[in-house]
């Protein structure tokens, strides 16, 4: 068995060391086009940022260990620039000289990765312009600050441009972020972004979203932005990190089939349309397997467990990859956030019916110093509780809780598992009603139909003639900032105050988080009142109104 | 529907509120013994060590919101002492005037507790000697501490009692742990506890294992305690730590049934014997639902949810209890250690057939600054690959890891789930490949044969038979630590060095953590020798043997 691999990098590397430990005869051959066959992608940003201080802290697999432990043939600094699927060879060229090769194969891995989308903006390649895709990227944007930067401009607000944001803040740069869209971090829901916003903002993060670069020029010792809004910044470097695409050309031109955004399509063995050739990692379409939808998921883990997964099937081992939930984690300052499974977004694109909550709560025990609130989303089918989604943001176990609900996910968990969940408590690590319990008892009480929610959209879309507001915090929650139009009820006082609420019409009852107006409601309706309770209370208003912290 | 509840803390609490949740109209009376109606058992140690300061915060439902918001008539300084189920009736005593009145009930949720076990050890009574359950135990041993203690003596090396030592030793006082059995934290296996005695031994804590008090007497300014070894300690502070028995002698005298442990018998709707009856959190009896048999799990979650369980049941709901699986969590100092699920004593003691792995790596990735290391052990069915338990300890990302373990063991899943898991990574977050993935891998090529292990019990049971070992770690790990007995080939060197390996004879190779030992055990097997993997490699090895650091 004669294996070619192009591309040593996440996918490509774990095929190769899978492959030698199924066959210690097999010959396997590793093209990467870079200068070193494996690295740390995510560990760039804090390499450009000095968090982490050694470049050769990101070679995870070093040249010589790959071919003296696992005896593979890493021709680095080679590119394979061709497929000849008749003959069964790849045409190679080394970068070094020019001179090209062809080198037969029995089995072939693509793992080619995605490359930074270049957007066709006048002045893209003018000096101190750069996309962040490798080390050498790295080490360029690394010279560049060496040389003195004062000012940045990254254009993209997904997880690596926030990361970079936060590491050029370090490193003492006027860091402005411009976003095409209205939030940061747009695979998760606009609000649950909020935190991650305002702590750039609070660091000092220039972020100007729904706006997008239209030229970059140069200006006396630097360049100059012009945005779509008519602002005009200047910074002496630019770093486009808006989106990437698959690096799926030496496929087409192969003949292989592609799926509409361009990921090289694949069966679940990761096999291509050529039975003889695998593809794997960011270069592939997957299936998102909440969704059920074909998706380009750019992420390391996937990537790692799919060529496993092709090495496995070369040497004829039944090996399948069940697809991708999308499961993300970026850290911006203090601020962490996360998803995993599908958005609401995506649910509404889909058409797919669905009911969500929010909790905020403590990551730990709120008696034990240092508990740090947290806010989740879930959503979820509304008739069988199945869990489709969940986001958390906060500053600490955040990571925590997005692998539970990562885990109930992939186990196909509904939100009464959720209230079952038995979750790790001691008053450091969590709390007995862990906050994933609590997502589980809100949505459970929810599916079970022991009363009704309305979301801070749904209220806010009657207008002016939206149902009266009923505040049931304490005079003192109620001063220091409200919903504009509520009335302050405390819920102690509740039963005593029947009276001044109306009963010809439907009422929506809001707490903090939503506890007590889950309380509040329920003894509203058992008095024949027609009420809801606004989902997440007044933290999850304030998501959405985040600018609006004056009292009405 | 007039509902009596028994006990205000965990459990009776949550079924009160959730009883007023479920009806306006109900009447809810609450006896607490107490003082005080709800309070955060879990914080106690970190109140006497000061860590929390106010007493107020463990108050975690204060009476007045009790009343106020959920109308609940809490009748605390009250003890229930009997239950009249003729009548329908239970007999309550005010402990401040002694006085008897009885109470009638519709239905009756038992929320009494465990009380720590007393032993029968002479001089247990005497001054300076406390166990330690509630707000008032840790107000006494608050107040002795504060008339000045040098020395201390824990008795149990349980998890209240480690977190009790790591809170006198920040108070400075000189700690010394007594525990009958051979290691510390019993739930879990011996060798995954290690860590967390280094921990204690290196903050000065003084352990004694295999030993027990035997008496108490009074000494100069203070106590001595004698143990079995012949020991004497002298302290002015005793804590017997050894454990709780369940609260059951109301629901005994009352002929409720009990199990063999003391644990009120219920079935899955949280009911007793009678069906006017429900009882819930330590005192009862619950199903382990890993192992299937009964057990008594004092854990705060799932008494919390039993119930919310039981007061659904009054109201008519047909909610059930799954079972518990005994999530727990404990932090040592700097070091944490968790277990969910069964461990390998238990399996063993159950005669379950089981496989088991050790995984050991960082906690998040390697490359970023801050990496720990974790020890990971789990244990699954060695046929289809269920996972049974699985135990973490390390510095960093144990609550992660181990609530990811308690929801696949939640969902019945396998090991070959784990190793599609797909969790959060960034890198100070998590790996591209999480240790949980890891422990997935290696359970899942044990599961479907790939190669063998061993472990080191096994192999060292061999005796001087033993099979040849050979470490194939670098010669510089070799140096710096070895097993007695290995022969060092490193893995690199390997494919030219087979002549030196007994190809008559099984052999077992080894490395660091088991990852080069994987290797190398498939090399050698595919050159035709009888080779096997030491299970965790050179850690686990050390797991065992702590002690024997020096090189043989």
């Amino acid at each position: 068995m004669k294996l070619v691999i192009v591309g040593g990098v996440a996918g490509g590397a774990s095929a190769a060391a899978r492959a030698r430990r199924l066959s210690e005869t097999a010959e396997i051959v590793v093209f990467e086009r870079g200068p070193e066959p494996s690295f740390a992608n995510c560990g760039l940003p804090y390499y450009i940022g000095g968090e982490i201080r050694e470049r050769e802290k990101l070679l995870v697999a070093k040249l010589e260990v790959l071919q003296r432990r696992y005896r593979l043939d890493v021709r680095t600094g080679t590119e394979v620039v061709a497929i000849d699927r008749p003959n069964r060879q790849v045409v190679a060229r080394r970068l070094a000289d020019g001179e090209t090769y062809r080198e037969s194969y029995d089995a072939l891995i693509l793992a080619p990765g995605a490359a930074p989308v270049r957007p066709p903006i006048p002045g893209i390649e003018l000096p101190g312009v750069f996309t962040l895709r490798n080390l050498e990227d790295s080490d360029r944007i690394k010279a560049t600050l060496e040389q003195g930067v004062r000012r940045a401009v990254l254009v993209g607000a997904g997880f690596i441009g926030l990361e970079l944001a936060e590491n050029l803040v370090r490193r003492g740069v006027e860091t402005t972020v411009v976003e095409l869209q209205d939030q940061v971090l747009p695979p998760l829901d606009r609000e649950m972004t909020t935190p991650i916003l305002q702590e750039l903002r609070q660091r000092g993060v220039r972020v100007f979203l729904g706006d997008s670069a239209e030229s970059i020029a140069p200006q006396e010792g630097g360049l100059s932005v012009a945005l779509r809004s008519g602002r005009s910044v200047a910074a002496e470097l630019v770093v486009l990190g808006v989106g990437v695409r698959p690096e799926s050309r030496l496929a087409v031109e192969a003949g292989l089939a592609v799926g509409p955004r361009g990921g090289i399509q694949v069966d679940d063995r990761m096999r291509t349309s050529d039975p003889a050739i695998f593809a794997v990692g960011d270069a592939v379409e997957v299936r998102d397997f909440v969704a059920g939808a074909p998706a380009q998921v750019p992420l390391a883990g996937p990537a790692n467990r799919q060529g496993r997964i092709a090495a496995d099937n070369v040497f004829g081992r039944d090996s399948r990859y069940r697809g991708t939930q999308g499961t993300s984690i970026v850290g911006v300052f203090n601020v962490v956030a996360a998803i995993t499974g599908q958005s609401e977004k995506a649910l509404r694109r889909a058409g797919t019916s669905y009911q969500k909550v929010y909790i905020h709560a403590n990551h730990h025990a709120s008696y034990y110093p240092g508990a740090r609130p947290l806010s989740i989303k879930a959503v979820f089918d509304p008739s069988g509780g199945k869990l489709y989604g969940a986001q958390v943001v906060g500053e600490k176990g955040v990571a925590n809780r997005i692998n539970v609900f990562a885990m109930a996910i992939q186990a196909g968990m509904t939100v009464f598992d959720l209230e079952e969940a038995e979750l790790a408590y001691a008053p450091q690590f969590g709390s007995a009603k862990d906050p994933v319990n609590l997502v589980g008892f809100v949505a459970a009480n929810l599916v079970r139909g022991d009363y009704p929610q309305v979301s801070v959209e749904e209220w806010e879309m009657g207008g002016d003639d939206r149902a009266p507001l009923i505040d049931v915090r304490t005079p003192r929650e109620y001063e220091a900032g409200r919903i504009p139009g509520a009335i302050n009820i405390p819920l102690e006082e509740l039963r005593n105050r029947l009276s001044e609420i109306p009963r010809n019409r439907p009422v929506v009852v809001h707490c903090q988080v939503g506890m007590r107006g889950y309380m509040a409601t329920l003894v509203l309706r058992q008095n024949g009142f027609e009420a809801a309770n606004l989902a997440g209370g007044y933290k999850t208003y304030r998501l959405f109104h985040p600018e609006d912290e004056a009292v009405s």
